[in-house]
């Protein structure tokens, strides 16, 4: 076996690699990665992850599914982290006088001091930390990602508390119109309408899911899932399909618009507190590795680069 | 007709009564009920009256179902204010340069004014303004009050979205035994047990609903109704039947406890953030007026004084 059967971000033989499953309130985080100078939720993370395992450097770093914008939620996060036989170890020792005796120990234990790190009432917390799986690579793994759009117009119950999540707006949509166009543009397509450009990179993507929804509190949620997203692409194809919905954008333009694939001003893209990460689809265990292959093989090759912030 | 027929708080027939429906997130309000220097929902819903009826004296006051606590919730709060023939008038002009033109006028004006003076992301919202029916008064009228309580154990998604109004709980709560401790404390019973005492006050009550349910995302939900409750009660019935559900306290004890009607410290009174006020019950609007009366006529009998305050 040559090294060069192992891609750079596979751990070595000799770290663990952890699959943390994360969910955030995005309001007061400027998006996921890591700025100098700004709160951020990997910031945040990595700053308790220095923490946890402050006797064994250097501190785990995170690697994640979906880089969220500023003032985008979570229920799905997925991220992973690699520790080193040393970090490993310190997770089967109780944390003396901070947590319960008889406490679970290894792994597991990672989700459980992040949390106590943060407190209770913190804008961000670790659902489960667990032993990922051989060949696990949480951003390059990831096989389609799942978003929700929460819409209150003048015919849902508009409760404050969840005005943090929900979009509030004027009149009433057109919820069968929506669900239309929605439907209209799946498949794969070149997305360039709804992409906020990038140097190189490609907007070609599968959208696999898009439907739109009222609920019993009338409220209406956008449900989309596609391999990847290009960048404001879930918010640009909210926009769009809420301008059909207002009756300000006829049907058929839409879809014109997305052939034209320039950016327009026939729709908004919309402001960033109603969206939501809500799944990571991964493949079986047994095809995780050559997934993330061929992701990293995809990336590398000119004009597909950066499949996953949205 | 003699002048004794007519109760106090009847609006004059000159004046037109108004009945809103109004949702607040409680979290940075010390309840509802005006209080000199702190932040109530009363105090910023009266003094954006004030604003909206700033040519006409004396402003409105408002008269609520259900006068809650610091921190909790309302989803289906319910008051009342009496409006002048000159305030009422005012509401037929529009409010030029303020409002689009078109803008419906009438009573119904007030929920989109408030609103509008409150502004987007705000944490109380009115719902609605409409004329009340002949008799109707939001606290005398109401026949029954329902709050909700949210507990996310470790069987439940904890969402950080919704960290504001659900209690985070560790370990796993039994369902079953909470239900059947529920529903064993329907009825008419005194609840000296579950109130905080109030010199005079009866605590005798109607419990008609207390049921624990749990929903697709693993949260449990308390459903509680009755005519009214007293002060700390809903959420010292909570903590009773959680206490219950975390295998603290035999369900025997619960109604043993009830029976003697002290408080004790078998059982916590729950936080606020769980708990939602999410409806308010009136009668037929024949039986408005009748039920005001008697509701009065009750409250001035001795020890029977402020069936509302949760």
């Amino acid at each position: 076996m040559t090294s060069d059967t192992t891609a750079p971000s596979t751990p070595d033989d000799a770290l663990t690699r952890v699959r943390l499953d994360i969910a955030y309130d995005g309001t007061r985080f400027s998006g996921w990665s890591r700025q100098p100078g700004l709160r951020t939720v990997q910031g945040e993370l990595e700053a308790a992850l220095e923490t946890v395992f402050r006797r064994a450097t250097p501190a785990p770093t995170l690697t994640v599914a979906g880089r969220t914008d500023a003032g985008v939620h979570a229920r799905g996060q997925v991220a992973h982290l690699d520790l080193t036989p040393e970090q490993r170890a310190s997770l089967e020792r109780p944390h003396r006088g901070k947590e319960k005796p008889g406490a679970p120990t290894g792994v597991s234990a990672i989700a459980r001091r992040l949390n106590g790190i943060a407190g209770l009432d913190s804008d961000v917390y670790v659902k489960s930390a667990e032993l990922a799986a051989p060949g696990f690579d949480a951003r390059f793994s990831a096989v389609w990602r799942r978003y929700e759009y929460r819409v209150a117009d003048a015919a849902a119950e508009r409760d404050p508390l969840r005005r943090a999540s929900t979009l509030w707006l004027p009149g009433e949509l057109d919820l069968a119109a929506m669900q239309h166009a929605a439907e209209s543009l799946l498949g794969l397509h070149d997305w360039a309408t709804f992409c906020r450009p990038r140097a190189g990179a490609t907007t070609i993507r599968t959208l696999q899911q898009f439907a739109w929804a009222r609920g019993d509190d009338g409220v209406l949620t956008a449900y989309l899932e596609a391999d990847a997203f290009c960048h404001s692409m879930v918010r640009a194809l909210v926009g769009a399909t809420v301008a059909v919905g207002e009756g300000r954008m006829p049907p058929r333009r839409l879809l014109e618009l997305r052939d034209e694939r320039t950016r327009g001003s026939d729709f908004k893209v919309m402001p960033a507190k109603g969206l939501a990460l809500t799944e990571v689809g991964y493949p079986p265990d047994s095809e995780l590795a050559a997934r993330a292959d061929q992701t990293r093989a995809r990336r590398q090759a000119p004009a597909i680069v950066d499949p996953d912030q949205v």
